[in-house]
Order: C-alpha cells, then sequence, then structure tokens
C-alpha cells in the first residue's frame, strides 16, 4: 500500500445555508481545498463524498455524480459513502485506499450536510435512521433519547454528577469563539452548563451539538508526489474502521465503546503509537457523555474515568490533551455527514500550525475519530507531520 | 495492487418480501454466500452494502453496522456506498479496492432494497432523487419521464419505430422465466409489447423494469487465496467508474452514455479485451432503451444503432452478445441499490456454468455495466474465468 499524503483542505462555515444549496456548499469546500492544493479540478481523478441526510432531507441522491460535475471534473469517478454521522470519515478513508491501492493519485473527499432548511420529514426523524429502526427508533427514542439513557446509566454506574462533565463543553465553546468556521460563538460558563434547559434527561442543551449546513474538503495524494512548498508533509499514519452492534441495548457493555477501542488500537498499531503520543485529539463530542467514552475507549482513561479529564481542565489548547480545539461538535457544531472531514481539516490546520488562538504548541501527531450511530460505525484516523 | 477474485455469491429472490426487514434480506443473501464460499462470517473482515433508499423508505441508515453485526461479524469494518440505482456494482467496487489495496483479505459486498413495504414518502418520489433535485425532480419529471424523453429523442433523430425495441424486453422475459430468483416469470410477446399500456410515453408498462425488496451478495479475496476446488477461478479483469452530469439536459448529447464509454474504456483496457471478447453482457435495461444506449456506448453499436441487437434477435443466450440472461433489470427485477450486485452475480454463475436453461456456452469473459440515475454514474465491471 501507498503512503497517502494531504494535500489540500476547504471547508465553509457552519451555519443555517439558507442561500446555498447542496452542491454549493460542497462545491465551496471542494473548491478551496483544490484552490489550497494549488490543483485544478480537472486533475481530479476520484470524489468521494461523505453524507447521511440527502435523501430523505434534501430528496438528492446520487451526490458524486452531482458534486463531481459541480465542481468541473466530469468523467471522474465518485461515489457517497454513508455511515451515519460517521459518513464524513468513512468517505475520508474511502478516498484514502484508492490513493493507497493505486488506483488514483488525485482525490477530493468532502463531507456535506444541508439540514437546516428541508421540505421532507423533520430533523430529528431522519437523525434516529442512524440507530435501530426497528427496535429503537420504533420504541420511539430519538437520538439525543438514546445518547440520555447512555448518560444517566454512566453517572449511575459510576457516581458522577451531571456538572462533572462541565468541562467538556466549556472548552469546546471556549475554543469555537476563535474559529471563524464554527457554529456557535460564545464562551460559556459553569453557571450556564448548569443552568441549561433540560433536552432528554440529563442531556440538557449545553451537552448536546447544534446541527447545522456545511461542508469540508480533503485532497489526498500519494505521500511521494508531495514536494516541499514550505509547508509541512502531512501523511496518513492510522485508518481504521470498526462496528458494533447498531442497537445500544446489543451491546456487550452499554458504557464501552468497542469500535472505538477496536479502530483506535488498529490506528495506533499502523502509526505505531499510543496515547501519550497523541498531540490533539479531535474527538466526536456529539454530547458529552460520548467525549468521556471516546477518551476511555482510546486508552486515555480507564472505564468510567473519562470525566475526570474535563474535571480536571486538561483538555484545553495548552493543556495535557487537547480536544475539541477548534470547537468540536459541541459548538464548531454537528453537520453530520460531514462532521468526520471537518474534524479531519481541524487536525491538519492544527498539524500545519494554522490553528490561531488555539493553536496546539508543536503539533506532530494528531487523531481524529468520528463516531455513526450511537457507537455503532467507529473510524480512527492518525495523521502526522513529517 | 492485488488481483481480486470472487470466493462465493448468494441471492434472495426479487419479490414483495413483506415479512423479511432489511436485514432479513440482506443476512439471508450474505449468509448464502458465505456458505457457497466455505467461509465463516467471523473469518470476514469488511462489509460493504450498495444500497440507495433505505433512509427515505425504510428509516434506516448504517447499514454496514446493521448488516455485519446482524450476520454475526461484530467489529469487522463495514460502510454503505450510494450511487443511485449504481449502488451495487460501487459497493462492489469498493470491496474490490479494499482487497486490491490489501486492506483486507476477505470481504463481503452486500446489495440490499426494501421498496414494497413502506411508511415513508412513495417510492416513485424517493426514486426521483436519483435525478437533479433543483433541476429535473423539482420540475415534475418522475424517473420515469426522464427516460421516456431520452427514448423519445432516440426514435426522432435516427428514425426508429417504438416496436422496434421489443425484442431487448421478449429476451428478458424468456431469460427470466427460467431464474427462479426474478420477479416476473411470465414470457411475453410481440403483440403483449406492442398493446401494453402507456407509463410515460413512449415508455410502456414492458419498457420498464419493476421495482421489488432483494438482496444479492458476493464474498471477494485476493486471487493468489483461492485454491483449486473443482470449482473455475474467477477473477475481477477490469473495474472501472465514471460520472456524467447528474441531469441529462447538462449533457453534450442525451444520447450517448459517457460515462459508459469511459468506464468501459477503462474496463476493457484493464482486462485488455474489447468488445468481441465478452461472451455475455449483464447490462442496466431497467427501460429498453438504456440497453440501446449501452450497446453503443460499450461500443458494441453505433450511435443510434444499438437497438439492431434487439431488432436481429442476436442477443438470447445462444445469440452473439446473450445479454439480460437471467432476466436483466426488465423482468429479473430492479430493486435498485440491489441491482448492480444481482448483475455481478449472474456474470459470475454464467462464467462458472450454473445459469441452467439460459447458460452461454463456454462463457469465459463476462461484463456486468450498472448506471446510476438518467447515466449520471455508471461502473463496469469484467470478470474472468479461468
Amino acid at each position: 500500500m501507498r503512503e497517502v499524503a494531504i494535500l489540500g483542505i476547504g471547508q465553509t462555515p457552519i451555519a443555517e445555508q439558507w442561500e446555498k444549496s447542496l452542491r454549493h456548499l460542497a462545491g465551496e469546500a471542494a473548491l478551496s481545498a483544490l484552490a489550497d492544493a494549488g490543483v485544478d479540478a480537472a486533475a481530479l481523478e476520484a470524489l468521494y463524498v461523505g453524507n447521511m441526510l440527502s435523501g430523505p432531507l434534501n430528496g438528492q441522491e446520487n451526490l458524486g455524480s452531482l458534486i463531481a460535475d459541480w465542481i468541473g471534473a466530469r468523467g471522474i469517478e465518485a461515489a457517497k459513502i454513508e455511515a451515519a454521522c460517521g459518513s464524513g470519515a468513512a468517505a475520508f478513508r474511502a478516498g484514502a485506499m484508492a490513493i493507497a491501492a493505486g488506483a488514483a493519485d488525485l482525490v477530493c473527499v468532502v463531507g456535506v450536510e444541508k439540514m437546516t432548511e428541508t421540505g421532507g420529514p423533520s430533523t430529528t426523524s431522519s437523525l434516529a435512521s442512524a440507530a435501530d429502526a426497528d427496535w429503537e427508533a420504533a420504541m420511539g427514542l430519538s437520538f439525543v433519547a438514546i445518547n440520555a439513557l447512555v448518560m444517566q446509566r454512566y453517572l449511575h454506574e459510576f457516581g458522577w454528577k451531571h456538572s462533572d462533565f462541565a468541562g467538556f463543553s466549556i472548552n469546546a465553546h471556549a475554543n469555537a469563539v476563535h474559529n471563524p468556521n464554527a457554529r456557535l460563538h460564545e464562551a460559556i460558563t459553569f453557571k450556564d452548563y448548569s443552568r441549561a434547559r433540560m433536552v432528554a434527561e440529563p442531556i440538557n442543551l449545553l451537552d448536546a451539538s447544534p446541527i447545522g449546513d456545511g461542508a469540508a474538503a480533503i485532497i489526498l495524494c500519494p505521500a511521494e508526489r508531495v514536494h516541499s512548498n514550505g509547508r509541512p508533509k502531512i501523511t496518513v499514519a492510522g485508518s481504521a474502521s470498526a462496528i458494533d452492534s447498531i442497537a445500544v441495548h446489543d451491546r456487550h457493555d452499554p458504557l464501552t465503546l468497542a469500535a472505538a477501542q477496536k479502530s483506535a488500537q488498529v490506528a495506533y498499531k499502523q502509526a505505531n503509537v499510543g496515547p501519550n503520543d497523541i498531540d490533539v485529539f479531535e474527538l466526536h463530542d456529539a454530547f458529552s457523555i460520548m467525549a468521556a467514552l471516546s477518551l476511555e475507549a482510546c486508552g486515555f482513561a480507564e472505564r468510567g474515568q473519562g470525566v475526570r479529564w474535563a474535571l480536571e481542565e486538561k483538555i484545553g489548547p495548552k493543556g495535557q490533551l487537547p480536544i475539541a480545539t477548534r470547537g468540536g461538535l459541541k459548538a464548531r457544531g454537528h453537520p453530520v455527514g460531514a462532521t468526520g472531514v471537518y474534524q479531519l481539516v481541524e487536525v491538519i490546520q492544527q498539524l500545519r500550525g494554522e490553528a490561531g488562538a488555539t493553536q496546539v504548541a508543536d503539533a506532530q501527531i494528531g487523531m481524529a475519530q468520528n463516531i455513526g450511530g450511537s457507537g455503532a460505525t467507529i473510524l480512527t484516523h492518525i495523521l502526522r507531520r513529517s
């Protein structure tokens, strides 16, 4: 397999973008990434789209053809990859695989979701399709309700208080203030967190990530084709994907993200690193409970102890393990099928030293973990600056 | 890149399968393919699902996790690939890529669609999401209407009569009689074809393929791992995918399937063969006009002359170019995201000599072409028996 390198990145702000259609959003991110890479769309050989909800929400499938043609790459290979909220990283992995296999030398990966202006079913019921339609959604469980049950069990099992999670959301909001593409630009306090209105007990509004419209894109090529242009060379050191049961109640342990453990272990091994080597970690904090579970699954904490990272305030850009450095899902926003690409773009910004006020000093190894469903499909990527 | 071989195949009948859910259908095909391959689900390393409409029609996404876990392969990599009606072949290509790249040694590809029992929007409006939502579907064009405009133009441009296309449907129906998994088991006559009720002029009921519920699956492995077990060794000699504009009106020529030309040319080159070497061709006859256009794009006929193959009755199992040998989309049925995998399974049956009454004598090289949208995303695969 050939080594895969990053050639360019692009992103749109995450917002209610009523004036832009799905293709406009995706095109803006892809063309921005192409400009960043210094290559023309006509030179692309393949495009992989990460998206979850374009069918029910936008009445549009066949996004590979739609977007590749829109950016001026008619004739190339293209397809959409879906793994619920993990679609973005799944598309990135498909792109990396095409380069690694030698099937293409220049690939665009674009994650896109348009969620706030829809003519079809409600966004909440569409999001429930990430869960088990027959055994979770059909019982009336929304996606936030499933996560609320998991958080409730965590509090019960390990004796934490809801307010112990505050640090995750406070950190994410603080970092998002400095990210022009973030959905929310308001710093929050412990008091704000504690008093936020309830969504699904114990998850309150400041535990939950906001949806939004947005797109992010990455241009990939074989590492041997990257010539020094003053920028650090960034390569894909680890890439892995694993599934668990789609329904939480089918798991051996509802409080362990087994697919995160599996994909992180494989990625660590590929990259020949361990948790202590990770300089920056963009994790999937769709709900604050998921941040704690991810930290545990990836070997940063023992079972039931992930929340300590938030309590001990070690997750800021200058902390021991910077997470959600551009705002995370919680405040940068969570345009579901695009999120995994945003996470990777943000890790690349950190490794390039382009993360501004929330730059992690001398970041060399970054990790991104993207979760589809309540732990059902989990992808872990490790990128390295050389 | 490693050479990719076929280890097993499986399929369900295409029908109104109200007693089986999406996971039951997919599981039945996948487990049947595993049994055919003589391997256990626990040995799988990755699963790729071809599906288009599970979101809007079944309220279920995250099919990779759903199906991999259901068949007993928890922990492996899995994702869904979508390219409208071309999703099945796109999933097959993702699986072949994973083997070729060395990322996996045993992969299951499953195409599945459940279309006849749905609680959401109508199947017709969901199918329109294969077209351009903003510039075709929004104008009231259903998917069959788009194809009707193309067929009308073809008749006008080249001077053919509607009844000249009868041979495509007669051949497909005649072959499906012998395929136990086909949706329709009725032979039809020229008179039946000529008198069929109109759907969207000039497309009548016997020009159009029926939808259905069904799943098909293929197990893939590296060619060097296939040991002779009395069966012929079948390898993937060519695999290519290309896109055109999603909207027909954006094409340079609405009567040329440019993405079929491109992907066929690439696949021919990879396999080092030409049209004359193809012993059996499973083409995408969702509407009879598409059979003619595919034959032209793949080099079997000049522009405007593809319909001659039907007129001259050279497309039967004993003809010069056997097509739709198990019924094609027209009569085997068209469970959209599963269709591409059915086509490949049928080519494999032909190369194995397992096609029964419609067996093509001594078939050694088979081709399958799967179309997403009205020519927007087209995948061509060439398989070889050695």
